[in-house]
């Protein structure tokens, strides 16, 4: 390993599970690919460290990777030489464009790098100190709403889950996917607290295994029922009749509807549709994106070979076998029911109703 | 390992690739399970060995378990002690059954058993060795008809096989899960013997990863173009319209086509008609199983959640964590296209082109 800090703390941080939080000057990030055998902290103690962590998936979601985009630009901020205010912008515009570029999918990325620069402000009456706190409680806000957001998510998709019901998730859209409690995931808890008959199907979400690693890590840490399955049983599962619901994340809405999420969406929305089971994305209006007219205009990314030709250092596939690995899928707005987002449930039609979400206020619930 | 007999023979099997065969009085067989890393050869020198080869996967493929118990049942002939001919028909017919009883959703298991019991003719003119020779060239038999039969189909198949033609395929239905050539990469590999502009993509097929591990081996060692994609990557895959056809293989067919096949085919069928690409099974005769009249009344194996909570000794889930398992689930009939088998493409209605096909002879093509 190289990274400069590491440390298990698992045995004094069990108590209250999350993916990213200020342990004095530095971020400790939970390193989520050595999960569940091993919680595993990375300690970033300046904006390439955690650049890192974002590229390589230590931390992964798009609210989390938002979070901590903002906070790398605070230790970024804290480390920029700059004896004038114009050369601090400058240099921060500059860390600004980098950390856009860490991964391309999810727009809470972009969302919350824009939110830290506008935290900066363009006149003079201020100093570099000034602006270097402005952006640190900057990032501390968005951290402390990402959680309100996800609460409020919570309460009104709650009320949609059925009583008892077998609910399939995809991915991880959980706590460790968020600032805390979790998007889909954070709804599934929510309506777990008053029926505690509802049971959860958790796809593993080939190839970074989210799913099977942390979604049932998760579940199970909060004493949900869940039961994993490979994703490509899904199918079969909703074809005995066996479900009920599907809630999934998303990481990036088009102003049509079409939504990017984990690859593998598109196909439960497919199946969810052949057998009339609502499916619903659960996303704050970050995730959100006026610009983009439809999916076609969103770009996607793909990632390594090696995470389907390897699992945990073991080979699971022939020497220079070509891969197509996109990290994720277009799901179009006609196979959605609606949108869960933190100020109410967008229904058909969607452009209309995602417009008037996205004016209605901008600050947390 | 427990196994009596384990040879590395890699340096000199390479040449012909086949997945079982006799090896003097003994049953070869290529333990997949270690694929494509090393060729292990698994020496049984009795039956018991071939029906563990056949519970833990070594030798896996609805064709090639087939052959492994009419194998296995030569050698159980071979071994039976019996005075008389009476005691060696209720010897070997309890092996028969038991025998049966070692998967129970491919049906070409047991007919191949079927087979074998029916070389046992019923009158006293005869003797314990003549019955043993018998069973043994039955088996023979059977092994030389299974190739036979492939390359008819392939001849067949090959023929609605687009030229340039994209082809998803699922699982390994090739050399490693038949006698040789396959059903499904059986008309692959004749069709890119006309065509070598064909491309195929093959899904990793969880959680055995058989497309991951051995499809791409097969393709790979013949020279056929071929991507590795995850199972759930096949719905963006079609989505993007790099699709022309899916091939997949069958474990049983039920009177009306309801086919059981490897868990995910289902998803794959429903994908191939949103998207409108032609999806067609290849089987041999021997797949179809007409006293079933539709796919609920088809068994469906579920197998042990490790194969989907480790990977290669690696825990890839929290201990503990419910697994539903199923190895295989029902494509209804009305998303195949058509049924490619040695004596022609069935096609609708197919409840009559089933009943009609499985009239006409019962030997080799």
């Amino acid at each position: 390993m190289d990274w400069p800090f590491e440390e298990d703390l698992a045995s004094t941080k069990r108590s209250v599970l999350r993916a990213i939080y200020w342990d004095g000057d530095a971020v400790a990030i939970l390193d989520q690919r050595a999960l569940p055998q091993r919680e595993v902290w990375l300690r970033c103690t300046d904006v390439k460290q955690v650049i890192k962590a974002i590229r390589t998936m230590a931390i992964r979601g798009a609210p989390a990777i938002g979070i901590a985009a903002a906070m790398a630009l605070a230790l970024g901020a804290r480390d920029i030489q700059a004896a004038d205010l114009q050369t601090f912008r400058r240099k921060f515009l500059r860390l600004c464009r980098l950390l856009k570029e860490t991964r391309p999918t999810a727009v809470n990325l972009a969302w919350a790098v824009d939110r830290m620069y506008a935290a900066i402000p363009g006149n003079q009456e201020t100093d570099v100190f000034d602006l270097r706190r402005r952006v640190r409680e900057q990032a501390d806000a968005l951290l402390r709403q990402d959680v309100l957001v996800n609460e409020s998510m919570a309460r009104i998709g709650a009320e949609i889950v059925p009583k008892g019901a077998r609910i399939i998730t995809y991915c991880n859209t959980g706590t460790l996917a968020t600032g805390g409690h979790g998007t889909a995931l954070g709804v599934i808890r929510t309506a777990f607290a008053v029926d505690p008959t509802l049971r959860v199907f958790a796809c593993e979400t080939r190839p970074f295994l989210q799913g099977a690693r942390l979604t049932t890590y998760e579940l199970m840490a909060d004493g949900i029922p869940v039961t994993l399955i490979t994703d490509n049983a899904a199918g079969a599962l909703m074809a005995r009749k066996g479900v009920d619901l599907v809630l999934v994340g998303a990481d990036r809405i088009a102003a049509n509807g079409d939504t990017a999420n984990k690859i593998g969406t598109y196909t439960l929305g497919v199946l969810a549709k052949r057998h009339e089971i609502p499916f619903y994305v659960v996303a704050p209006r970050s995730s959100f994106d006026p610009a983009v007219p439809d999916g076609s205009a969103i770009p996607l990314e793909e990632r390594d070979p090696a995470e389907i030709t390897q699992l945990g250092g073991r080979v699971v596939a022939p020497a220079g076998v070509p891969v197509w690995n996109p990290a994720f899928d277009i799901t179009p707005h006609s196979l959605i029911n609606g949108f869960i987002t933190e100020v109410g449930i967008l229904r058909k039609p969607f452009d209309r109703a995602i417009r008037k979400a996205l004016r209605s206020g901008t600050g947390a619930p």
